[in-house]
């Protein structure tokens, strides 16, 4: 089996994690978790996102979190912004590395922001160029549903790779590929990087799995044999699936650092610490972790 | 990505599963339970075990259940047996096929079998040579901790090639790996594979892993790689973990079932009517299926 020596874990359980839970969280808790997370070795934490709290009302302290959070030198704090405004807020804030998004489906584009795929490309080139402007910002682009979608059903790698070639030849630095309903088996993952890959150098791709049908180890292994070097996860599972009451989203950060320490992949990332960290949010939410680290103890 | 054509899977849910259930099942709903998964297209169903209801109280019935079943034309129905008295008991109940239990280290045979590790191999090989006195009888080996031991952590391929190779020589004619504190990650799920196909006919392995640290399809993705063809599997993810109070056990069938169905591998198990019979045993222990696709509901 040839895989990466090391990999980079993007935490998103701050921002997507968050975002999906019922239970809104105080700012304060919210920096308290991300300063935690900092310390666990992360290298991305993805902390926020500047949307409008009409949409989501669990991230409507995004100014405050992400201007009150002690920033550790070498780790990354990425917002996610949905348009001009959303940039403009994140800048004031004091954000230096960005991420737009967009869907590889209409219907879940319409249904998710609100317009169609056409116009959500656009405003990621709009953001994207007047980002650009402050030469030193890294811009992520995140693609939904790559490997399904809950309106559409199947999507074919052929409609995820033109949507990440625009993103990356506009300037997204790495382009997040997301299995938004968790559909994805292991030999279509791997048939999507390759697809991609021959558009997009192979070490600019992200898996971010989720878990609702149990495939995202099975799936990360996977492309971990196709060279894929970057997962976003998320810390003790925070997140849910919104278009499966109850059911699995993100992948528990746990649970890969489990699977890469195993296979003798490098992150960097202090297990004990995130799996404090984990309990410390689940304790918040009044419910148990749910990764299956955090819910193993043994004898 | 080279994988089997067909994986053959052997459902364990009503021993496996139902033996490490705290609630105690009434005999007529397991006969109904089997006679279910009857109808799903599986092949082999482990249906009870002819231990002491000293030791296994959920299983005592174990008489009744063999005898009652409506047993299908080309499905196995294997029952565990610990030594001679169980394989009379099992035999005279009707078994035509069997399987035998050891681990693969002394203190979880001494903990679980209340024997020495040879102790315990002395009674597999007392009951295979009884049971091939009938000729038409199968023989499965059970081997535990193939890839961790609760009490004495880290386990060496070594370890278990000399007693995978003892069962076979006797004559199991499967021998079933079990990793059953579900530590094993994939890279070490295949080295272990390789070291006992060195030995044994590959085609003669099965994978029986549990998900406790969310590991499992991961794992059988490797074996599958490795050329395993036969999973172990319990539907609604039925047992949970003995040495890790509220983790998970088995890996649940439906999510196997569904990577090998992503996968294009053929086992004849339909979908539908596994769900069906997982939401059955469910809804009687009272608790949600443990199985991820048990619990999505989309949109």
């Amino acid at each position: 089996m040839r895989l990466p020596r090391n990999v980079k874990l993007v935490e998103v359980g701050p921002r997507d994690g968050l975002q999906n839970e019922s239970r809104i969280v105080p700012a304060e808790i919210k920096v308290e978790f991300i300063n935690q997370l900092s310390e666990t070795g992360l290298k991305v934490i993805e902390s926020t996102s500047f949307v409008s709290p009409k949409w989501i009302p669990q991230l409507a302290d995004s100014e405050f979190v992400l201007s009150h959070i002690k920033r550790k030198k070498n780790v990354q704090y990425p917002v996610l912004v949905p348009n001009k405004q959303g940039l403009e807020n994140a800048l004031k804030a004091g954000a230096t590395e960005i991420a737009v998004f967009t869907a590889a489906t209409e219907t879940f584009c319409q249904k998710n922001t609100n317009c169609s795929l056409e116009e959500s490309l656009n405003r990621c080139a709009e953001v994207i160029l007047l980002a650009k402007k402050n030469k030193k910002i890294n811009i992520r682009g995140y693609i939904s549903c790559v490997l399904g979608c809950p309106y559409e059903g199947e999507v074919k790698a052929s409609q995820v790779v033109p949507i990440a070639e625009k993103l990356f030849k506009w300037g997204c630095h790495e382009i997040s590929l997301g299995d938004t309903i968790g559909v994805g088996t292991p030999i279509k993952a791997q048939l999507l990087i390759d697809a991609v890959a021959a558009k997009i150098p192979r070490r600019k791709l992200a898996a971010h799995f989720h878990d609702t049908y149990g495939q995202a180890l099975a799936n990360l292994l996977a492309v971990l044999e196709k060279g894929v070097a970057v997962i976003d996860s998320s810390v003790s599972g925070l997140g849910g699936c919104p278009y499966a009451k109850g059911a699995s989203g993100n992948v528990a950060t746990e649970d890969v650092l489990y699977m890469l320490n195993g296979l003798g992949i490098e992150t960097g990332v202090d297990m004990e610490k995130i799996l404090k960290t984990g309990r410390f949010i689940s304790d918040f939410l009044n419910r148990p972790p749910r990764s299956k680290l955090g819910q193993v103890k043994m004898l």
